[in-house]
């Protein structure tokens, strides 16, 4: 994010290359990134899989589908890119002879291409492989090369505090962290970089960014979708592991945290993790886990969590949590941070909202009490990036009455195109600039923080697909009137 | 503007009723309030004016055709609202005698349509009538009434500071100063009156809105205009007389005064009357005056200033005025105000700009280096009235680049047609609000300020017609980069 680096010559070696993120994700943003020049050419990739009985160029003309089914025309530059950057290496069961010949192809080609040694090994693989893969590059001493090596992983990092402490620990048994990248897709989001600017490289807003001035924060991530195929990871997982311990954290973080001394990745990763250290930890009164039962969405009849295929009968995972928190310190002490997460909630939204105090006092009385949401900075990652600031002004004419307006801004407005969240983040991880990841302590103090609901759980109130939530959480958020989502 | 009163039955008066500000803007905003219902079927006007040959159907016939030409179609409620409200009474050349006919006529009038004895006397006059008027309605006693009586008049109000004075201490003979509407038609604006509820409904701005956190607030009133036909006037008035001493004082006061202790009239005015005796004596090396040349504006060929008819040969009337003065209080003490006025300036544009410090440090080094006008509130009064508020945000993708945009706000596009100022002034009149209205210590304070201005003048930069105004002021206004209106 922060870099203007020059781009290495460089192996982006994929483990897990038959998969889906590859297709759907690291594969189009790859060519993208290739085909703007941005990869100066110098930038090959190798596919590793199970798969023993595909070769390159089987792997080529999945890769040729693959984009175009996302898209891309089959043209020429498509073609020539598949031929000339991509490679296969079947990795068999993943035994050691498996990953010595994956290290021996690897030297082959750079030694074909006159690579210098820097390689990217990316982790597009389930969590119940990352132990093995990573002993694996390991033993055959791929944590280390002529250039540099970076390894990059995608969450679940841990499913509570002892398995993420357990999979750091075999992480750096291997790699230091600062070749470990932890990928949170939300952390790629124009948006959410844009925070650290919008807060940062303007006074105006960084200086009611405190407890001074500000009421409450709130960090909603709405979804409309269900468990959509997902039911069996998803019921072993909930709303608290696959939502609130990471991306809402990282929102949480970027929001709440002092200048860095630096715009540089570590400098940002120190800040973040001393807010995720300031956080109190959570009231068990003040957390809400609900579950959806059937209702309506968009007017369409949506079946009851535990009525989707693949969810256990009589499951007890929440598919919503609502709760507050709050940060400890100079800046926060006092201002409720609100926390909340749902699937089946009446439309997708992604947003930060930063309340502002009301006046002391009201010059306007009667025609005017301050009400919440009268002064709010709201940052909108989905469904369409962009701030907005509300405030109050006069309506014309008489009889003397104020209204709530807004100021608005919209990235796709501004700017057009904006470029998926992977491919800034394999950009930074070329690039080598860390800003954009998750640090180690970053995981373990936010599983630190969630880790006693797990293992306590609380119960999980129904509620209608289609509404904000269980009735419990309109009480915990009675500060904004149960109206998540009200200010759009 | 404060007030949801209740409109009381009466009689409104305008003093010079067949000239250019009754037909223009006083007939049509009465009519208007009229038709909206405002008025509450109780208001009759009256015209006075010399002509003695014109009667009450003769003065409704002009009213007629002055709505007609103003786009009232001549339908049947502004033939009725003519017949039925309008009447005429000639004055002559305002003997004695001549005031006693029309308080008869008053008399007979609310005899007549059973008012209360409520009266308002709106000298629609040029300023050599205000004396010998003034003392011909108190002479007559009609600064006294059974209901309530208020006279209404428009600038200028006195030439420097002793002709302001005199004609405030006539006003006092006969009136309270709470009788007293001195109008300024740019308080009539929605955005200056939205500029109080901007700054203390919104908790947000207020908090920012001080000596901590502004760097400069600038008012820049830009004409495209030269004098068209006003030469006479100009000539003898120049843009300290015709636009500083006045409208940009006014704009000033209410950016700058504190929360007053109610929102009313008094209240309001006592905190403005404190920002303009707050304001250091101005500092002769900080003012620039300039006198436009020839040039081109849109593309067309314009005269210069003392090539205009009309205008003396050899005038240094001032058509041009760039100062910096301070307002040294706890608020603002430090913070440099820039005010600039002129005719033939590359375009029409009314604007107070409150432009924020900089951050402390910029973290974002070397990518972004704080610049004026990075963040900036800018409150257009003309044009188009709104708000906008511009702040950096990160252009997407690579390389890391800051760019500057803006938030937007426009009257229109939120509310449609706004009402003319003219109405609201009117309205507030009638219901006795004197929050929009210029109290008799405010016209005294700021001619105190400029009279010295006034009495040794400085020389009149020439500067070509179409730009912003002699390298000088450039000079003055360095730290805006000379680009007034690049902000737009």
């Amino acid at each position: 994010m922060t870099s203007n680096n020059r781009v290495a010559p460089h192996l982006f070696v994929v483990l897990g290359a038959t998969g889906d993120l590859m297709r759907r994700k690291l594969l189009p943003a790859l060519f993208h990134l290739a085909a703007q020049g941005l990869l100066k050419g110098a930038a090959l990739i190798l596919g590793a899989a199970r798969k023993t009985d595909l070769d390159d160029a089987g792997f080529r003309a999945q890769a040729r589908e693959a984009l175009a089914a996302d898209g891309f025309s089959a043209d020429d530059l498509v073609g020539r890119w598949c031929d000339e950057c991509l490679f296969y290496q079947p990795i068999g069961l993943g035994e050691a002879e498996d990953y010595q010949a994956l290290a021996a192809r690897i030297a082959k080609l750079e030694q074909a291409h006159h690579l210098p040694g820097n390689r990217v090994f990316y982790l597009a693989l389930p969590p119940a492989a990352f132990p093995s893969t990573i002993v694996g590059l390991g033993e055959a001493g791929l944590h280390r090369s002529p250039g540099w090596s970076r390894l990059v992983i995608e969450k679940p990092f841990g499913r509570d505090l002892t398995s993420a402490q357990d999979l750091n620990r075999l992480l750096h048994r291997y790699f230091d962290e600062s070749q470990i990248y932890r990928i949170d897709h939300y952390l790629g989001k124009e948006t959410v970089q844009n925070l650290l600017v919008f807060r940062f490289a303007n006074a105006l807003f960084e200086s009611v960014w405190n407890r001074d001035r500000v009421k409450h924060i709130r960090i909603m991530v709405a979804e409309e979708l269900g468990v959509e195929g997902r039911a069996g990871y998803y019921d072993q997982t909930g709303a608290i592991r696959d939502m609130v311990q990471n991306h809402l954290m990282q929102l949480l973080t970027l929001a709440a945290m002092e200048v860095p001394e630096a715009f540089d990745g570590e400098a940002i990763r120190r800040e973040k993790i001393k807010v995720l250290r300031q956080i109190e930890p959570l009231d068990r009164e003040h957390v809400v886990f609900g579950q959806y039962i059937g209702g309506r969405i968009d007017g369409q009849e949506v079946p009851g969590y535990r009525d989707e295929p693949g969810v256990a009968p009589g499951s007890t995972t929440e598919t919503f949590v609502a709760l507050r928190l709050e940060v400890t310190n100079w800046r926060w002490q006092g201002v409720p941070f609100y926390l909340c997460a749902g699937k089946r909630l009446p439309r997708r939204l992604t947003q930060i909202v930063v309340a502002f105090r009301c006046p002391p006092v009201s010059v306007f009385r009667p025609f005017f009490r301050c009400e919440i949401d009268s002064n709010v900075v709201v940052i909108t990652l989905q469904p369409d990036e962009g701030f907005d600031l509300c405030f109050e002004v006069k309506a014309p004419g008489q009889p003397f009455s104020l209204q709530t307006h807004r100021l608005h801004f919209r990235y796709s407005e501004a700017f057009g195109r904006l470029p998926d969240a992977y491919e800034t983040l394999l950009l930074d991880i070329i690039t080598g600039d860390q800003t954009l990841f998750v640090h180690a302590d970053e995981v373990e103090a936010a599983w630190r923080l969630y880790t006693p609901l797990l293992e306590h759980r609380l119960p999980a109130y129904p509620y209608a697909a289609g509404t904000w939530g269980p009735p419990a959480a309109e009480h915990l958020l009675g500060d904004m009137r149960g109206s998540w989502g009200a200010v759009a």
